[in-house]
Order: structure tokens, then sequence, then C-alpha cells
């Protein structure tokens, strides 16, 4: 072997299919976002609390929405100990694992929220990652829909802490009893028929999607897309479907006479369904499936709940079309959905739709234990509701001022790198902003294409003379692009200020200080007139 | 098979081996100090940047700490694609990934923070677990000693940012090069020695820990420790073991000067090294490297430069028994340590030691490019200073005082029960903490204990005859304490409160609040007093 083959390929740095890294800005919005939904549910008596991203694979059960088949869809990795580990598709599996575990610590009900990242080992496609960012809010050991309610009004008050005006967003409510009413109603109720349950409800959740027309299709043979792919159906006879789309019906009356659809231009007005009488219909309508009438009596109380406390149907809606596709969910389901338009990749308006859901869970504790512990809770994307308020300009409001660039000349002479050095700590400890430039000095030239290029407010400059005269340069980089005519002279009427001056090394924090407040006088006038 | 059989057993909750929940206590406290953290490094010019979780894994490289063998230590899986991926070890690889990735986007010198999670699949123990969280800091595109000084000089302000008095901590700055010209003149130097230098540099980081008898074992054929667990050693002979235990020697002594040791009790003032005779000494001993006199002249200049900036001996130190174990460092390394007492867990007074760390690493970047790209940064073990800053008392300032407690009576009732909610989002809308209660209602009794244990300061009561007279019962829980003798009367002067008090329920929130700043005052008057 001669050396040149001994040499080792250069490595190709790329990241993992379907990951990401994360710039300044997003990390910045997400914070800003995080913080403001803590707080709501701080008030709401929550309490954050923490698991780690791996659970062992059992533990974390089987509940992955869109996939049937046992852990596809985690990553999953063996242990040396034999014992299968995986990492958490959502932060609701292990927070039934961490109460369950400390059941006798924990204080029920237990109200807990958290934010973290969760992974699905899924086909990476445009827009849709394998790691990403979920935040949470349960509480566990609440057994009456009063919990479920509560929930809702957070998620309303979440949005409206954000920015999101009200009738720009509405939570829908529905109940998975009413749902499985429906199916018990056409007999796919017993146990062994929980797959192909999922499968119609999954069927049902697309109607949006694909008209009445394609929901029929996916319930019974299946149905071929545009592009020809084949997906295959729930396998229903055509009796089954044809009672099932009858259920749909019914509902989406009821859904459109409780005012809940987005597009309906004239709800009706809550008065006109006081006394419930919607829900008379509805319940009438379930009279040989018990499950479906104890799913619309809860409806109803979590309507007289929400309505109690001024969260009508300006904010929370019962609409019995809500579906949520997964399995675990026993009782009442929610989703927020923002109403405003956007623009989608093909340049189609569409609503911007759903940011986040969740539901009761009564099961999933239970599994763990000896005895029934009811929960229910919420989940929000976190990316997807970070470009809904991007779109909305309710993001970046907390401006970040990039630093003020000490420059460097003479960077051989340790001396004068001290002095560069003393006159950043003064500037910091002083509560600026201040880098000294760290890259190769000797082209000064790049130094100031530096400070454009990152955006630099000011740049301190001391050459050789300078220094012995124990003075230093400001150079105001703003002014000197207002001046050269690079901005849009928004604040023209204003006098120009010097671009570049000379100060004594002991006025130098003093003068930094000055130009940064007129730069932000500057950028608040331009606000203000735009 | 029976039916019995086939019921499945009942699952274990339990985390995996080596991974914590954390509680509200702990992530608070951490959101605190990172946030202080933060704002520090945002002064120095830093923006923030994140990396996924997953790196591929010949991306990751083999740069574990005490791990030789490769890929040992990283929990690894395969993609569908056949592509092995990892999970993060630390947060420098992968930012050496995201860099290189994105060389041609990113602005160098590129001035970068991050706080996440790693992962090590290690053999788990007491307080060695395999997620934990890192806050690094990095700027990539710096080839001068001047990026390490201010480094040093940020960790420095961090600490004392978060409440850690100047004297209680030290930055010990050394340079890998003297350590690598003490291995070069020792007939070390070559590429294929690297493996036994790695092993050589981490019998010297165990100087502190073993004495130099146990170092000179570990140089040597090996140790064997109390327990009869033995060592395997570097393999040197003892004609190169005396070599090198008299560079340590000399270099002990060049720590001893600077007056860096912390043990020393009258260190040598900094004017009497001035001039620099102790690098000279140190400059002498290494004619025969010329990578060792480089090490010494850059321990210099970082050493002049902190000087200029005021950030001498008290704060930074030169010290040239660091060593960092990590084998990509390729100059100055540096170590922050706290320099006061805690106990340890056999009840011994010991110096609480290392928080965090760091050095320049020349070649991480360039693994992947064409060219050289010069970077140097330091990581802070986030739950190790939480510890330390814990004992200091710094953490927990913002005091979280838990919700206002509406107790439900009559909870089947759906009016009772609205207007108990209506009171409850009449709290928290004048941003009072408030809940209602949640569990099984029916037993009044428990919803006080309840109360109590959550450490509720008020609870709210409102039973039929109340409801229909329009009128609410407020109890302040801590007076009631208070009154009953479970609280120690430390503000027994002020005459009793209230315990408990009838209002009208359009005076309730005036009167929480009113309470709540009562409690607010005890609280206050009763820290004033301790």
């Amino acid at each position: 072997m001669n050396e040149k083959q001994k040499k080792p390929q250069k490595l190709k740095a790329r990241l993992p299919r379907g990951f990401v890294d994360r710039s300044a800005a997003d990390i910045r919005a997400v914070n800003e976002m995080t913080a403001k939904i803590r707080e709501v549910y701080e008030h709401y008596g929550f309490d954050p609390v923490e698991t780690p991203l791996f659970e062992y694979t059992d533990a974390l059960g089987k509940f992955l929405p869109d996939s049937d088949r046992p852990n596809e869809g985690v990553f999953s990795l063996q242990d040396d100990d034999d014992q299968w580990m995986s990492l958490r598709y959502d932060l609701t599996a292990p927070l039934a694992r961490h109460v369950a575990e400390n059941f006798n610590e924990i204080q029920l009900p237990y109200r807990t929220y958290r934010a973290g990242y969760v992974f699905r080992n899924e086909k990476p496609g445009p827009g849709r990652f394998r790691q990403f960012m979920q935040f949470d809010a349960d509480t566990v050991g609440a057994p009456g829909v009063q919990a479920d309610a509560e929930m809702c009004m957070m998620m309303a008050d979440t949005l409206e802490a954000l920015g999101i005006k009200r009738g720009d967003y509405v939570i829908r409510v529905n109940n998975r009893k009413v749902l499985d009413g429906v199916l018990e109603a056409i007999g796919l109720g017993d146990e062994d028929k929980a797959g192909q349950r999922l499968n119609v409800l999954r069927a049902i959740d697309k109607l949006d999607k694909f008209g009445p027309e394609g929901v029929r299709l996916l319930l019974g043979e299946g149905r071929k897309d545009e592009s020809g792919d084949f997906t295959k159906g729930a396998g229903l006879t055509s009796q089954q479907i044809d009672r099932l789309l009858d259920f749909i019906n019914i509902l989406q009356r009821a859904e459109t006479a409780l005012g809940s659809h987005p597009l309906v231009q004239n709800p009706v007005a809550s008065a006109e369904i006081d006394g419930g009488a919607i829900f008379d219909t509805l319940h009438n309508n379930f009279k040989d499936s018990p499950k479906g009438v104890e799913g619309v009596l809860e409806l109803k109380q979590i309507w007289q709940l929400v309505e109690a406390a001024d969260y009508g149907p300006d904010r929370i809606k019962i609409d019995p079309s809500v579906v949520r596709g997964l399995e675990y969910y026993t009782g009442p389901v929610y989703e927020a959905e923002l109403l405003f338009d956007v623009t989608n990749e093909k340049g189609e308006k569409v609503v911007f739709g759903s940011v986040g859901g969740g539901g009761r869970y009564d099961g999933l504790v239970s599994r763990f234990m000896g005895q029934p512990v009811p929960a229910t809770g919420f989940s929000i994307g976190v990316s997807r509701l970070m470009t809904a308020l991007k779109n909305l300009g309710k993001l970046g409001q907390g401006e970040v001022i990039e630093p003020v660039l000490v420059t460097v000349m003479d960077g051989q002479d340790m001396d004068a790198l001290g002095r560069y050095q003393r006159m950043t700590q003064a500037l910091r400890a002083a509560g600026i902003r201040a880098e000294m430039f760290q890259g190769n000095w000797k082209k000064f030239g790049n130094q100031l294409k530096y400070a454009d290029r990152r955006g630099c407010p000011i740049a301190i400059i001391q050459g050789g003379d300078e220094r012995a005269q124990g003075v230093a340069q400001i150079k105001d980089l703003i002014e000197g692009k207002r001046l050269s005519g690079e901005i849009e002279d928004n604040a023209s009427w204003r006098e120009a200020r010097v671009a570049q001056e000379t100060v004594a090394e002991a006025d130098l924090v003093a003068k930094v200080k000055e130009i940064l407040a007129a730069q932000a006088e500057d950028r608040a006038r331009a606000g203000g007139n735009g």
C-alpha cells in the first residue's frame, strides 16, 4: 500500500436525513414563545417536570399515529443488558411512566407541563422532520370533564397570550365516545376490531381533505390518489359505510348548528342552542349505543362549563367531526386551530389549521397500575406554532442589537492587543454587547466587511498614533450607511450625525452609549413612520 | 391457551438505567442559571445555534474522553439506508460538522453558544448519568490566542454573574503544546504514538488524585487500586518516566511561582513575574522541543492579555499542570474550578473543583475541509454547576407561589361547577396563580389535604347556601397554620389576620390579592429576621 492510498478519505459534513440545525433567529423565537406559554401554564397551577429522551420500549407502548406496525416509527436500540430502549415519540407516554413509577410521592391531581424534543423514525420529506419539539400540559388524576374543559380554556388563553386575536383561532372539542358510539352502532364495537376502528377514524379524519366520496373509498376497498399511489381501505361493507356516512351527516349538521365550522357564514347564536336542543338530537341518534349517549352527555357538560366561564363559541366550540388520530384517547378530544389564511407552497390561500391538540387518556397510566388513573392533556407543535406567529409578525419583538466591533491593528503586538481587549471588556462591563475582532487582523478591510455583514452598529479603531495619544476612533456604521445613501432615508429631517469621530479612551464607553441611544431613537422613529 | 394465559402481564414502570426525571425545582433552577449564562455570552457577541441530537457516526469522530475503543461509549443505530447514526456525546463535534456543512454561509469568525443534552453509553453509577446537559460557547475561525484569552475572561464573568465571588473560583490555563513538548522531548512525538501520548496525559491528569508515586505506576506497568482493580499503565521506560516527572516538577514549580495553585498560602504577586521571567525558565527547559517553545510563548501571550484587561491571577491563572483529557485539543486548554469546600459523600471536606473547561481544537472542523479552520471553545457541565450554586444558596431566588385552590362542592351540578370555574378564571385573568380542584370532589377533607400538601396559600369555598347568596369563603391557609401554631411565629408581634372570611363573589379577586400581599409581607419580614 503506498502513502497515497493510506491517506484517509476526506469526511463529508452532512446532517442525517430528516434532521435540521436551528438558526439563532429560530432559537430566539422559540424561547420567546415558550416563555409566554410557560407563564400561562404556571398561572393555571401547572408545574414543570421533565423525563429523559429514552424509555424502555415496552413502557413506551405502541401508540404512534399513522403506524399500525409495532415499533415501526420509533428509534430503538438494545442496551448492553439486552433490554430495548427507544427515543420517545411524544411526551405523553413518558409522563404516564413517570406518574406510575412515582405514584406514592406524587400528589394527585397532578398538573404538569414540559417542552422537549420527540423523535419519529419516518421517511423524511419536505417539512417532515424526525426530531421536533412539543410543548405539553397534562392533568393526571382528574376524572371529570371539567379537567378537559379547563385544558381547552388554557389553550385559548395561551393563543391569546401569544398575540393571536380572538376570532383568529378556535378550540374544537369532540368526544371519542361519540365516535366509538357510531362505530358500536355499525358493529365495530368489539375489542378485536380495534385496528379496524382506528382505520375508520383516520378515514373520517380525512373528510376535509378528500370529501365524502374520498372517505367512502377509504372506508371501503381503498383509494388511489392522483399520483397513482393506492391507500388500502378499512374494508367496511357498503351497508356499514352508508350508515356511517349518515351519522357523519348528522354530526356535521350538529356542528353547523353549534356554529362551530369556520366556513359557516352565520353561525347560530349560542342563545339558540341554550338548553342543549342539539345535544338532545344527537342523544336520540345514539339510542342503541350507551357509549355514544355518554359521549354526548360529556360534550354537553363541557359546553356548559366553558359557557359559564365566558369561553363560549368565539373561543371554544363543540365540533363532533374532530377525530385526533391517536389510539389511546378515551373521552374528550380537542384541537386548536388557527383560522387565518396563509399561502401554501402551491400559492393557494388556505386556512392555517391545527397547531396542537389532545384529549383524555384514562388507560395510559393504568397500564402500569392496579387501579384506574384518569388523565387528560394536550400538546402544542412548537415549530408549527412558531411558523404561524412569524406569519402574524408576533415574534422577534425583542430586538437583538449586534455587537460593537473593536477592530485590531498591530495584532502581533501584545501591548496593542491588550489595549483592544481592555476596551472591549470596558464596553461589556457597561452592559454593551461588544467583541474584539478574532479573525485574521492583517487585512483591515476584512474587519470592516465583517462588521458590515454582521450588522455591527459601531466599530472602534485604534492605530499606533492614536494609541500613543490615548484616543480611539468611533465609527457609527449605521449613520455611515445612511450618509452614503445605502439606507432608505426615513429619518431625513434630522441633521446628520458625525459618522466618525475621535475620543479619549476614557470617554469611549460614554460616547458609544450615546451613539447607540441615537441609533435606537432613529429605529423607533422609522418604526413609528412605517 | 386459556384466557388467563392470554392476559398480558402488567407492565413495570421504570426508567432506563442511568437516566433520570427532572423535578420542577431542578428545571426552574437550570432555567434561572442558563438565562444568566446566556446574558453574559450575548454580551460577548455570541449568538445561539443548535444542532440535532443525531449525527452520522463518522462525522462525530472518535473523541470520547476515557474511551480508546472506537464508538465505545456512544449510542448508535443504523438508519434504514444502512448509514450509522449516533447520539451526540458532546456539543463540539456537531458544531464542527455544522460549520463545515454551512461554510459558505457562515461569517467567520463565528461566535456561537448552545445548551443541550449529550449522551454517553457508559455503565451508569451513582451521580454518573447517560444523559446530561452541557452549555458550550465557541469561536470558530479565530487563529490567535486572544480568542482563548477571551474565552477564559467570559468564563470568569459568567461565574461572577451567577453569584460566585472572586476568590471562590479560578480559571486555570495551560497549553497542550507544552505537554506535547514534554512528550516530544521523551521520544513520544511521532504520529503512531498518539494512543500512548493520550494515556500519558491521562496519567498526568491524575497527579492531584494519586500523587507522584501513583502517577509513576500509571506511566509504567500500571496501578492496582485499594479494591484490587488494576489499571494498565502507559508502558514508558523508567528513564522516560524519570525525565517526564522531572518536567512535571519544573511545571509545578512554575505553577507555584505564577501563584496559580489554590493551596499556596502566599502567592507571588503578579508584579514579581512581570517581564515573564518564569516563562523564560520554562522556555529554557524546552530547548530541544519547538512545540514546547511555541506552547510557552502562547501561554505568555495569554498571560499578557488577561493582565492587560485586569483579569489577572485572582481570576485567570497560568497553570502548566492542567491537562484536559480530550484528544482533539491542539493549543491552549482551560478549566474553571470552584475553590470553596463542600462535604463529599464520605463526610470529608473537599474543594468543589471543576465545573467546566475547554480548549483550542484547530483540527476538528478541518477534518471536513480542504483548509485549516482554527477554533476554540468551552463547555459548562450544567448539573454540576447547578449543584455548586445550590450549595452557595445562589439559586431559587425567584420564588414560586403555589396556586390558590378553588374547592369543589356539588361537583355533579354543572351550574355549581360552572361557577367555580368562572371564579378560577377570574383569579387567573387578574394575574393570580389559581386552580379548581380536579380530583374526586366528594370527600371535601381530601381537597383541603391536597391544598396543604401542595402548599396552596388560599382556598376558596362555596357551598349551596353561599352560592344562593352570591358569596364565597376565603380561607387564608398560611395564617390558619400560624394560628394553629404549626408555623414558627417569626412575625408574632403583628396582630392575627382573620384566617377565614366570607366575601361577595364580586369582591373575591380583590380580597385574594389583599391576602396574598399580606402573606408576601410576612415572608419578607421573616426573611429579614432570619
